[in-house]
């Protein structure tokens, strides 16, 4: 059995080099997918992963809360509570839109974001990851154009590519999308005979910078999108993560009837939940519950039922302050280990929240064709190309600082430091770097994230 | 608040009644919706079943599983045990492809049923709407065929909507799907220019009939999709659940290259966990897991681990018998009940196991019609024609048995009886039924399962 698997992981790989005449032999559905299904493909750098997940590699990769900081007592405790004592609710199918004590809970989530909203508002999806793939899925026809921060989230890109959207990225400065620019996407995209359909953002503490726009960025943002017809899509999984205290006041919160909001307790609570949700004016809110249903009939209600009763029963905004403590520690040691170590020509951006950094690399150097060297050198990244739809980002890197303890994370940057540095030299002697080969192999997701 | 709540609901009932010229002027994004969400409609009897969910209504219309019949306390503390324990994974991202260990005891689960697979071929999602959702994105452009049967599971017909396809159905007789009708179906597709992409079937106590494909008409209907190139959809939530303890062999056994197997702990453990499966061939389950963490990343880790800790401490085939024994002692109150009241002209399958049976009404009735007097006397059904893409099915309905007790089950029966008598004498007095008039609210999704 054990041979047979190995076999077949050396077909896949050798299809994967050999292209699409030699893959048609080994899957003989391959001439029936539907066009939407060329845009799933896997990540480039996912064989790396494999190797990054090993433990003796310092991962700077994945996007993984740190859970274990959690009241694990108090949370089992609750488990069984609602197993036993509402399990024959818990255990049962539920609302198609979500618990309906959930989504009035979900209303004080979003009021330090200054939301107001009527719990009929809200849908909650198994992760916001859902709620996403359903608003693109109810709005875009193949070649609608989404407009996107350059760079954006990973697989929010590839949301759009599996519903064939066209992307467009707007630069960004150090307050998030610039507006000016967002101006000149619209109007091109409108002067090619397209149609600009939806703006997705993430205005705070932006994945994969960092960056989050201020009061006026956000008005100016708004203001452009309400002017040119954008529905926006704002995405916000980090903006209770605020290192100095202060929550971003949501787009939403400024714009009921012209911003989808999406949510989701997998930063302030836990991942493993998968609950999250979208807050939508109330025409969308009804083809949005259509469309979950269509998809998962309903969220569980075992993992909502657990997460309501922890919302009412523990203190769970003091959790998050804990929370905040962690990634700030964290923040700091990844910030003063790149001050110490990294080379001249290295640049980064310095996040008020959240859990990412995005560094540029000394002109010349390839973030992709450098990560070999880094698994390598037992440190992990994601190269930044793979947070453009365009190709962009190849001298870019994202880090992320939330899962590791400090100490790892400024032992992970020494070694990076290292490998960049080494790079640059290579560089500088033969003129380019020359790339390790990859040895492609299964790979967890942790690039997604 | 309560007030404006109020005063949106009836807005959007009025909506409903004036259609998509008023419609614009409650939602501004009307005009931007997608193509394919012109799929998305609510069922026009969903308004109804708000109503049937009063006490008072024996409903005999939901496919919920009887849950209060699972170990709630051991139940309890094996969920408080994976958060204790092992919080730091069941609280975490997971692999997109679905737990390995649940994976690996997913193969038994479908070892009744004759399937050898191995673990990677598994991929778990969301419950099994996701996967059958996800197989469709993957495999169906606007305007493919899916050959289904008629009638056919109502949320399927919604998936196929969402995507654009053309359901065609093919008759069945008391075995199931027939084969010289699939092909007559194909030829007919064929010879319009379009092209047949899937074969959607339930082959085991098939929502909403009850009836089951036997040996040799499996075998027809697996040679026939092999013949033209059909990729089967085998949809089995109740392949476990068959009266006389015997579990008939999956399509999937027999042609493991040909056939994506659909798997649910929903009706075997609990509909509340929302864990289902695809089993699929190696190129279809790579683009399956790819689509899969495009829609939600991953599922969620604390609902898999606390299943897979379930079926390994608890005798979980043990509590499958003792669900198939409740299910059987209803559907017999069910049947009894039908033969004791049902009018002449009535006729209604024999399901073997399952949840539902599926009954005909007496020349001239429309179930459609006849459903708010049926209310009226507190017992609720669906429908026929929400499980037809084409209209048909108005003289038909479901009965589930599933979750009432038996003495509620003949009680409702012996209620509907006489409301079909009463349509009956009516026809036959004046020649046509006059419906009462309904009134749209808002309503869970209990016609949806």
């Amino acid at each position: 059995m054990a041979v047979s698997v190995q076999a077949e992981r050396t077909d896949q790989a050798e299809t994967e080099r050999s292209g699409p005449a030699h893959r048609s032999r080994l899957d003989p559905w391959v001439e029936q997918y539907a066009a939407r299904a060329r845009g799933l493909t896997a990540s480039q750098v996912r064989a790396l992963f494999a190797v990054a997940s090993r433990p003796e590699v310092v991962s700077l990769a994945g996007g993984m809360p740190y859970v274990a900081a959690l009241p694990l007592d108090e949370l089992a405790d609750i488990a069984a509570r609602v197993v036993r004592d509402r399990g024959a609710h818990a255990l049962q199918y539920g609302s198609g839109q979500g618990d309906p004590d959930l989504r009035e809970q979900i209303l004080q989530v979003m009021q330090p974001a200054g939301i107001r909203a009527h719990s009929d508002d809200v849908v909650v999806t198994a992760g916001s990851q859902l709620a996403l793939d359903l608003v693109v899925r109810i709005f875009c026809d193949p070649g609608d154009v989404v407009l996107v921060e350059a760079p954006t989230y990973v697989t929010a890109l590839g949301v759009f590519a599996s519903y064939q959207c066209q992307v467009v990225h707007v630069p960004m400065d150090d307050q998030g999308m610039v507006p000016g620019a967002l101006s000149d996407a619209v109007a091109a995209v409108r002067a090619s005979g397209r149609r600009p359909k939806l703006l997705y953002t993430i205005p705070s503490f932006h994945n994969p910078t960092g960056l989050t726009q201020g009061p006026a960025r956000r008005a100016a943002v708004l203001e452009l999108a309400q002017r040119h017809g954008l529905l926006v899509l704002e995405d916000d999984p980090y903006g209770l993560l605020g290192f100095d205290g202060s929550v971003p006041r949501a787009l939403r919160a400024d714009d009921p009837d012209g911003v989808v909001y999406l949510g989701t307790f997998s930063k302030t609570v836990a991942a493993g939940f998968r609950v999250g949700w979208a807050t939508a004016p109330h025409g969308i809110r009804d083809k949005l519950v259509l469309a979950a249903e269509t998809a998962t009939l309903c969220p569980s209600n075992l993992t909502q039922l657990v997460l309501g009763e922890y919302l009412v029963t523990s203190p769970w905004y003091e959790q998050v302050k804990a929370y905040r403590e962690v990634y700030r520690e964290r923040r700091d040691a990844l910030l003063d280990a790149l001050a110490a170590y990294m080379p001249a020509g290295t640049t980064w951006t310095v996040p008020g929240g959240g859990f990412y950094s995005w560094l540029t690399l000394p002109d010349g150097l390839d973030a992709t064709a450098m990560l070999p060297r880094a698994v390598a050198d037992l440190v992990a990244y994601v190269p930044g190309t793979g947070f453009f739809a365009d190709g962009q980002g190849a001298s870019s890197l994202r880090l992320s600082y939330c899962f590791p303890p400090p100490d790892r994370i400024r032992e992970g940057v020494r070694r990076l430091a290292g490998v960049v540095a080494a790079e640059r030299d290579l560089l500088a002697d033969l003129g380019a770097p020359a790339p390790l080969p990859a040895r492609p192999t299964a790979a967890p997701s942790a690039d997604q994230v």
